[in-house]
């Protein structure tokens, strides 16, 4: 298809198409005369992918093409995978938090005790360590009960994610799916929590 | 206290307490000279709320301001509280997601499914909505079975964030406590998410 067909696939501007080509975020296509190239399916997943990774995990232009280097050299081992779509995906906005040593062994302590098979340096555990640290110095106390529920419900939820990228037999094929999916569920997550609190509370306090 | 320790107590510099300051989003000080002022426990309180929206939920002075106001005069029925927080957190990313009304459909559905009490313009309905419909755009397929165990996990988190918000007795304290506890637990219970998998995906791969 031509770049206009492309860009009315996916929704996405030709002047945007171009940068992301230009960025190589998105691999060229195959040239068809001197002004013009062919693009096929492969170019309208990359592009979906590249653009849920710009504006809802709202990544920097260097971390995408993170993502898209690890895509075209995925690992081998399948175990490996998650913890380099974590690693692509860690959350830039607790990147610099600096908590002292103090907070950093309380949220150590929390996470040791799910007893979760988890290596230390994890990324996931050094974002949920952030996110803890964050939480407690502004002032929202997280009662060991409140912890406990939620870590059941992400028990929950993650079961049921890694049952579903068991589903996916190529490794390249899976880390899209990890990486996209949870970019693009983790609003849906945090929508069905609110939702669900609506949904309570009208339960409790009687609603409309 | 003064200004400087205000500072020392929130981790906030004097030029951005003094910004805060400027912008109303922190109330005034007591004066107790023609350079001095005093300031209390609300204001740490305050520039710990005003700096997590700010810094963790992203959103735009102008919100910030909206937040502040609705918490000085908050409603007198508890349930209406809930749809204010929401509003005022109601996600920046997905306000301007058009999508058509074939999608729109599609997650109303899936939303209605679900069979919980929330009154049709709920803003969380509304943001759940933009998800669903920005997962089918960029390519996600989040299942039936997917979806239904999502919002098994969010009503046990809701359950527990209302019996939380219960415990407290007053609506600007409550109010308080709704929004500095989504902005601060979203990001906990992303992280525990991820934590969850890589758990998971090592009983299920093998891990190091």
């Amino acid at each position: 298809m031509r770049i206009s067909e492309l860009s009315q696939r996916t929704g996405v501007s030709v002047a945007t198409l171009k940068y992301y080509l230009r960025e190589s975020l998105v691999p060229a296509g195959v040239p068809v005369s001197a002004t013009r190239a062919d693009y096929g399916e492969s170019h309208v997943e990359q592009v979906r992918l590249v653009r849920a990774l710009i504006d809802v995990a709202g990544l920097s232009i260097e971390r995408v093409r993170e993502v898209v280097h690890a895509l075209s050299d995925p690992p081998t081992s399948r175990h490996e995978l998650l913890g380099i779509a974590h690693a692509v995906l860690r959350s830039t906005s607790h990147d610099g938090a600096a908590t002292d040593a103090h907070d950093r062994q309380l949220s150590d302590q929390l996470i040791d005790r799910l007893e979760w098979r988890v290596p230390d340096d994890s990324v996931a555990r050094a974002q949920l360590g952030a996110a803890l640290d964050r939480a407690r110095r502004d002032g929202l106390e997280i009662s060991d009960e409140t912890f406990a529920v939620y870590a059941r419900a992400a028990l929950l939820m993650a079961d049921q994610d890694v049952r579903d990228e068991l589903g996916l037999e190529s490794a390249p094929e899976a880390l899209r799916y990890v990486i996209l999916g949870n970019v693009l569920s983790d609003p849906v997550v945090i929508g069905l929590r609110r939702l669900a609190q609506e949904h309570v509370s009208a339960g409790k306090f009687g609603g409309r």
